[in-house]
């Protein structure tokens, strides 16, 4: 259903702000904020504050804050630095003051004490959707060691818990992944989920270099596979946070783009007049069948996935436990 | 304290009988039948019947049903499908009467209907640990077709609904198994959960060469990492039958069991009147520091890893859903 | 330049056959033929007989022999033996007769005697390109059994000397495969190097469902990654079979085929005047930044690679040891 | 041959001299060196200057250079940059003359200008075996991008040509390392080859803390698994550097050992009369079938592989690259 009602599919709340923006000059309801930096780091807000901009957006109320950086996919360590730390402010601005209590976000010295799931969400056999699976594989997880020793095991007066799961997709488990977290909450009772997820943007351009973040949980259809039922707080029971990066482009929306450039380009008058969700069922009519379950990836997709789940494990760590190197002493 | 008390480490009931009956001649409480076939594999009945018997065998009460195939390690097709057939009678044969009847467990032929979690324990990223998470990857999965399509998606009166996990360690999760599984139970409701996990034998003859498979979960210290808080009906919510298969031999064991070796075949005489205990506690005084956590296994482990996952899983399929090959048609 | 000249990107020399006959009723110098059998699995043989035809086609001279079977990507385990005992024989239909004499290549009981090197092309790392790493896993390997125990060690009179390697991409070893495949040819000495690759196709719809065999080796820019420098029997020193399965579609002719489905189905006259590359220069023209490096593939391709490389490796088996089980006896 | 005149396995020659000292007070024809860091780390050279010394040790002529360093197993990022930083200098010191002229090989910051082939042996799919692939995985690749973009790509005046090679294990190939590593040398010619791999020692304190470095190559019966056929510069035709760390101690040697502790600690005066090699053949008879192809290894060998490929990497970067970072410009 959602799937014909927004025919575009783009998991970046930023594109269909620019989509909607495109074709009605803005839309009430929606807040947009976009801050350059020096460093060439764009950093975009969406909020969207009303049921009927939800609807409009195809997208659930809340906050949206990309980070988008032309140079992510470059094999530069400092960068990749740079971004971890932009990134760690992010999450550190929407973390639940009820649980930290108020702290400057901007600065990252600070050491926290919340409880933590990390979930790593997709599959991790598939290049493009294994960018979940692989941030766990670098988090600092630190529950079982406090659980066991202590935080005084860290040298530290305050120290997140910090826990994660990857639920693995459907076809391997015969589980939602809701079902899966949901469990796992139920019985460890984190403060606060956080996802990890790849996502399908609309631009090509944008994937590997573009990092989503919202308090919103992750939305039904989201994804590149199939983690069906929507994970947020009425789902799960306790806040969750999604960070995504946009790793593929669905095959006919590629396709469906290049029919409206095409139609652009030549002034065909006949055509001109469809609106976009004419020109989408054109697209489809033209190419469904063999185009279905397809989806388009750059070549370089290994070496990106494994810089990018340096750089946001990098980030959540930096976010959770503060920006100093932390080593348990058991 | 459980490792005080039992300081000889093994996994194998089997094994434990086998020491119980050297140095005692035997146990109360303990039914030990032995089963020859013509084509070399033996099964082993070992029937914890009290808790006197428990305590002793370090082990709780229950069935501990042990196939032991000389050759299994040998790359013989059909010779790995006879062993799944085997696997797969006892598997049926342990399966909980209150919730597909009653059957002939050794016909095969038969259609169950029961709803199984298959958990796959253990370490991915360790060769002699990744047993339980390569079975899950070779499982025919059926849970989230039958949720959507309805079981006749499989042109079957009956089919089981089969779904599957991969915990991971608590170094990786920072949460207990126990946990995780306690939390998809309850989520997911199965009448039934399978645990498979890589074993530690006393006997490095064993590695690779035997399945048990047992009614009373998994014990505390069992596998060969730390995959505490026992698995179990009590614990879980549902019953438990617990799969393994022994790739190591702790290092210690090793070398315990070559001092008794040593101390017998010299006569040394002022060593003999130490008992057990005492030549362990000899043992670990000679070697503990660098012996601590340290594992045997045999050079060919992956390609022992990669037979052994395929036959259990074939096992487990033919058991749960009938020896005929099953599409989905959606 | 090849990549200007022959812009549709297609490694099928089937589906080359398809669009010049689409284009121009047919090329001198190309025999076609095509033989559907009763289980649904079509083969097709497209020989390239003129240097002219080979020029048009964007293919070399030789032999390419298609099987097409649309139900290959069902998890049907005895259909997929079909297909591999069909593999099986046309890869024996193109084993060169110098070197195995004259047998009857349709049937597979026969031992042969032939040393083969295969040759595992692509990318383990990035899940489509990953074919032909995963069929070398599954490979039945005897060079170093025969020549450590003689073939005697088989039990049979006849038995082939079986190697296999996996080269890597050139973004992990700074190396052309050709230079590691013609020096471990030089040191090794087989008489026949069979690759195996995953390939591009220009047609969704025959991603995972067919195979392609050509005794022309690979030709420049086949592959999903930059295999370049062709491996043929002039450039290795000995024959080469290459076989491969489409498994991607490049981005760029995705969108270039819709644009001409649009163009035709709206009959727009402005633009049916475009020959095939003018067609191709607008696409690359509307889309090119983006989709540069983009390839397209199906959501479940891990799955399907791992299909493949079983009936594959299946195929190459029986093909080169005869159709019944080996063991070495050492 | 090699085996049974060297009983106990060790591939690092620090061992051997150790063993040699104790068993003869110190073998004419071996220099020995030892320096002591402030950070812990120990620097130690042993130097096998004579066919008769060389024999004796079991191990070919040149210079062994060993890092010793307790908490190289600790997960602090710091602490592995400074070992990285000793390994590069060593490295550098063992570095032909002839290829790179006089450098201060103390000092990082020179840059070079060298042709390298490093070579990872092992098995990947083995955990303790994965070392030498996993530093190839992390391994700054360059010589793909110098042959096509020329040095300038770098922005430097000069910029070491470094290519990678995994050859894989004879049962995956069916060949020797050293057919696979010959044949690619005498295509692609480099300057030097250095390999890594994962070693065996005697004493299971220092898996993992010690890395090995000699320009002797790699000795018959090194490494975990069956890489026979010497790599050095006699038979592979340029000179052979060997990275080694061990992971794993013989299972024989572990039992042996204690045996010689508890000989030792009883005083069992009928046994000490035993020599070093009549012990072995005693822990053999007592032992040896069911230990036979079986290693001891730590249970936390999957985080210890992960970093120390790192490290290794890093010190190999830093070696022949110089020590500041780098990218392409391309």
């Amino acid at each position: 259903m959602m799937e014909e009602a927004y025919p575009i599919r783009t998991d970046l709340a930023l594109e269909s702000q620019e989509s909607m923006k495109k074709d009605r000059g803005g839309l009430k309801g929606v807040d947009f904020q976009e801050e350059k930096r020096e460093n060439g780091i764009t950093i975009s807000t969406v909020v969207i504050q009303t049921e009927n901009a939800a609807k409009s957006m195809g997208k659930p109320r809340g906050h949206y804050i990309t980070i988008e950086a032309p140079e992510m996919e470059e094999d530069d360590a400092g960068y990749h630095r740079e971004i971890s730390m932009e990134l760690a402010k992010i999450i550190r601005r929407l973390l639940p003051e009820s649980k930290i209590g108020k702290i400057d976000w901007q600065s990252l010295d600070e050491e926290l004490e919340i409880s933590v799931l990390i979930v790593g969400l997709g599959n991790r056999e598939v290049t493009p959707d294994a960018l979940g699976p692989r941030v766990i594989d670098n988090m600092f997880i630190t529950r079982h060691i406090i659980k066991e020793f202590g935080k005084y095991a860290f040298g530290s007066e305050k120290i997140s818990k910090i826990s994660g799961i990857v639920p693995g997709v459907m076809a391997q488990t015969g589980m939602e992944c809701l079902e899966i977290v949901r469990g796992v909450v139920n019985e460890t009772k984190p403060d606060l989920v956080i996802t990890v997820d790849a996502l399908a943007a609309r631009n090509a351009k944008r994937l590997g270099r573009t990092i989503q973040l919202t308090d919103t949980g992750i939305t039904p259809g989201s994804g590149i596979g199939n983690h069906r039922n929507a994970l947020n707080e009425k789902s799960v029971g306790v806040p969750v946070l999604s960070l995504g990066v946009p790793t593929v482009v669905d095959a006919a929306t590629i396709v469906s783009d290049a029919m409206t450039s095409l139609i652009e380009a030549m002034s065909l008058s006949n055509l001109e007049k469809l609106d976009e969700s004419e020109k989408q069922e054109l697209a489809r009519e033209l190419l469904s069948p063999q185009l279905h379950g397809m989806f388009v990836t750059p070549k370089d997709i290994d070496a990106a996935i494994k810089r990018l789940s340096f750089l946001i494990s990098e980030g959540l760590n930096i976010a959770l436990l503060g920006n100093k190197e932390k080593t348990a002493d058991i």
